[in-house]
């Protein structure tokens, strides 16, 4: 092995990645989570969250467009976006770069992790918080939202994985948490997410969520794609109770591309219609899924990347 | 750390997989390569060649059903099929699963380790050895097509990546390799292969291939798909000189899986049609590449990952 | 990192030492224990027992010409020696060196462990076993010394460190068994053994062990060793009830060397007498320590390498 | 693997350790070497510089303590003494605890690190850069040596191995540089230094800087000292040209301890004699040394550990 600086991040119970730094930016703890910002030679600057790669500036626009892009080219105008999580502020820049929004609202509980973003990640937010567009809310999301009766065309949910049973995520990957994002969608709304690695060993993450979100919701689709950065390919929902709002058609998809000026660097027309056709294994583990995670019996996720219910306990 | 043997394999300069083994099954080296063969708790064995892994005990349908499907399903009536490489022979089996395949040649230089795959990989050939329509060639697969005049229905190049300046298989990605095995395809014949990974920041291997296919073959087309047990997204090609065979409409596709009773694991019309739909920055990497290696100057990869073009002299 | 195979074992919670193998020799679990048998570049063979490293061919000499001859050249004339422990056969190698040497008695609780050893192993034991002044023994060595009345002149506890509190050898770091090796040595008799890292973080091992001696034997000396294969400076201690058994002056080590024809490659008189002069900060923390290890209660190490004491049940 | 920031330092071509860090405090480089310094749990703050770690908040003491005192025991009365090296202020905190020394210069080409230890590293220095005996010189040592004609009671060198052909450092390890200090002396005058690694397979690097000063003094003692917070076994030298001037009885050793009312934490009068104690493989391997480091032919060590001698051009 060469000397040196590494980063170890286990990707499975007995696989681990490990990244060479070439130089640490910042390493800390905000009130709620652990942060980490490093450099490497093959993916610039690297975030961690709480000992997860959240994303790496390389290839960030590989996953920010791929979980913005789908839900908001699907929606014939979308005027009003909310937010939930997504600090570094490249969410909230992609949601911008429609035309037609005109309120993006960003509610994340951690407004130093916020802060240090501005200063340390300009390339993921590349100014989008001055934009007049947009606002932040330093509060927890599922409060907000259930004491905030606004509606919005999208919502979408930029969150970790709910790792570890002390995980206060764990309240935003429940049922009734689906049903309260339903609640705050207009008509046509829609919903979107981040929803776990997909990987042969663990496939429950993403059939877990999908099986709770389609509690929830009347349409629900799954789809994925390869993070160069994680070395994982990572599932994502899109949902609606709208019929045929999520009719994504590739000629349909063409024409809101050249209307709303979008040059993507990832998507096109064909390939985000691909990415919601699914190999058979992961169809089946999908469909075979019974775990549903309710508020009183939340799901999460073991270190060892199991899926279990338990009750969530705020004090633990 | 935990304490335990572990197999570290660089994915980039920069970034390696390390895997928790739990038994050592075999080591050693071949005439022609270093084999290495082991077991981890989440992807059962691990056969590892001159430092690539090579497949999983549990993934390898994955990659073995996406190398060798497409192509095959494209042919109306495959009856002859001519492997270069696939030792251990997976690919052999999901060739004969096409009940029109009346023969079935592997040629692998290496006999030494297609014995051992016979002995230590059941679980990979599942007895496609003893299929009567199969036969092995132990020879350098070049000079057995450079002397032998028989063609085929289908060609595929099994290969692992031309990696280091001394590597003998650098000659099996030149221009004139596959113009040679143009010439032993029969009418409405079709090559695929396993062409390299694609990752952000090692693309040029894949437009590398691509662009010196493209060079002998009129039609050619490149997919891809992730494979869990490299961590990786790897990239294939089909090609052939017979307009429309590459057409691989997701109705045809069906009733062909449906005649053949082909019941796969993984692959499904839709998702085989989608893994042809690639994203724009693939897509403008493979246009734009320039390299087009030939026995002159066939192409190689260094340690580093990076694509370069020198004489190949035999006794290096 | 380089690809390739690699041992990690941790010296510490936090720090590991990693060795790169060349070769895995065997790897099994015997009714007793885990092994594992490899090769390295620098050291050469590497046994590995339950997770520690044991000794390596290259400086196997090292480490057994410490346990070893401090001891046997105290003793005036050493005819009857009992080793516990010690299975790959270099504790009775060097102790079949003394010509005063009659009998060797090795005890050792796993045959197939020494089965083993005499076979893969050559480079330790050089044929010790065939010596017709050796014998070996496969039982528990506790209940052998119990239920054996004869006495020895010198008995060598050549033990693991009792890691895990499952683990069955915390019985032979106890104040009781002490006092039983005490009653089979003969008048002038000397006991010696392994006696733990000595390292900054981790003085208690050593400490804790010679505390617990100290309880049994009026006279009690440590000593310690670099041992280049494990990186770490070890612990060994002589104790005798005799008066002046243990006063190894410098001009007599030399004469008895000569005398017995001992051509050793490591220990030389003066080196040997340096060896028990010990730094002030180990003798402090020898002389401060309060755990005496009893049948009640006899102490174990956690993984994390804390000294604890709690009862020892046979079916945990 | 667990995740987490790790630094790993090869101690041999084919071993490793790795350290859990738990904070990185600073990384960069100055104008003649990269820095960088980290905590771990278990050894607090650790002072990495080009590559090698020097030394451990936990155990600096015994690095320090090792190399300082045996020489200025030794010398009945010393007044003036001269540190080459030594950035970080604990050579110097050691140096001034003797109440003879009315004036202590260090010379340490690099500025700006001795600057930054003053700020992070108050640890190690302990406000001895206030002290008024103090003077601290920033140039390179050997110009420095060459243009003034001071003489010392005692010149310690604490420098790194020479790794690297390019290393400028190699110049101060030769026989000119040796013959430059000996100038330096007074009378009676003793030269110290650290010595290199002793390790199994890497016991050239002190027996070679042995041979080389053997060349320049009368008299030349080799000692070693195990240093947990390097997992490794260090030699030190002692040099004079003054007959008798390193006989260091334990008696006069105890007096001195006493008279200068030296507390020191690992080093007692017993311990200091044994620490020049070696073992026969090492005198052998010091004896049989042939290699003479000269300006001419500047020994240098490779990545591999290896020692080979070539002339250094400056501007490689």
């Amino acid at each position: 092995m060469e000397y040196g600086m590494y980063y170890l991040e286990p990707v499975t119970p007995y696989e681990t990645i490990s990244r060479k730094m070439t130089r640490v930016i910042a390493a800390g703890r905000t009130r709620f989570q652990d942060y980490f910002i490093f450099e490497t030679a093959a993916f610039g600057k690297v975030l961690v969250l709480d000992k997860d790669t959240q994303s790496t500036e390389k290839d960030e626009y590989i996953y920010h467009e791929t979980l913005v892009h789908p839900a908001l080219l699907a929606h014939p105008e979308p005027k009003s976006v909310f937010i939930v999580g997504g600090g570094e502020g490249a969410t909230l820049r992609e949601v911008l770069r429609h035309p037609s929004v005109e309120r993006a609202v960003m509610c994340d509980i951690d407004d130093e992790l916020v802060q240090m973003a501005k200063r340390l990640l300009p390339e993921w937010h590349q100014g989008a918080f001055e934009d007049p567009r947009a606002a932040v809310i330093t509060e927890d999301a599922r409060t907000w939202l259930e004491t905030h009766n606004d509606t919005y065309d999208a919502i979408i949910l930029d969150l970790n994985d709910p790792v570890g049973e002390d995980n206060p995520a764990r309240l935003l990957f429940t049922l009734e948490f689906y049903q309260l994002v339903k609640k705050r969608l207009k008509p046509g709304g829609i919903m979107c997410m981040q929803a776990g690695m997909i990987l042969l060993t663990h496939h429950r993450v993403h059939p877990v969520v999908s099986r709770t979100v389609r509690e929830a919701f009347k349409e629900v689709k799954s789809y994925r794609n390869y993070i160069p950065g994680f070395f994982l390919n990572f599932g994502f929902i899109v949902a609606s109770d709208s019929p045929g709002a999520l009719a994504l058609a590739k000629e349909g998809l063409e024409a809101r591309l050249r209307q709303r000026k979008l040059n993507l660097r990832h998507l096109n027309p064909a390939f985000i219609t691909a990415m919601f056709a699914l190999p058979t294994d992961l169809q089946e583990a999908i469909a075979s899924e019974q775990m549903v995670s309710t508020d009183a019996l939340p799901f999460y996720l073991t270190e060892q990347g199991e899926a279990k219910q338990a009750p969530y306990r705020q004090d633990v």
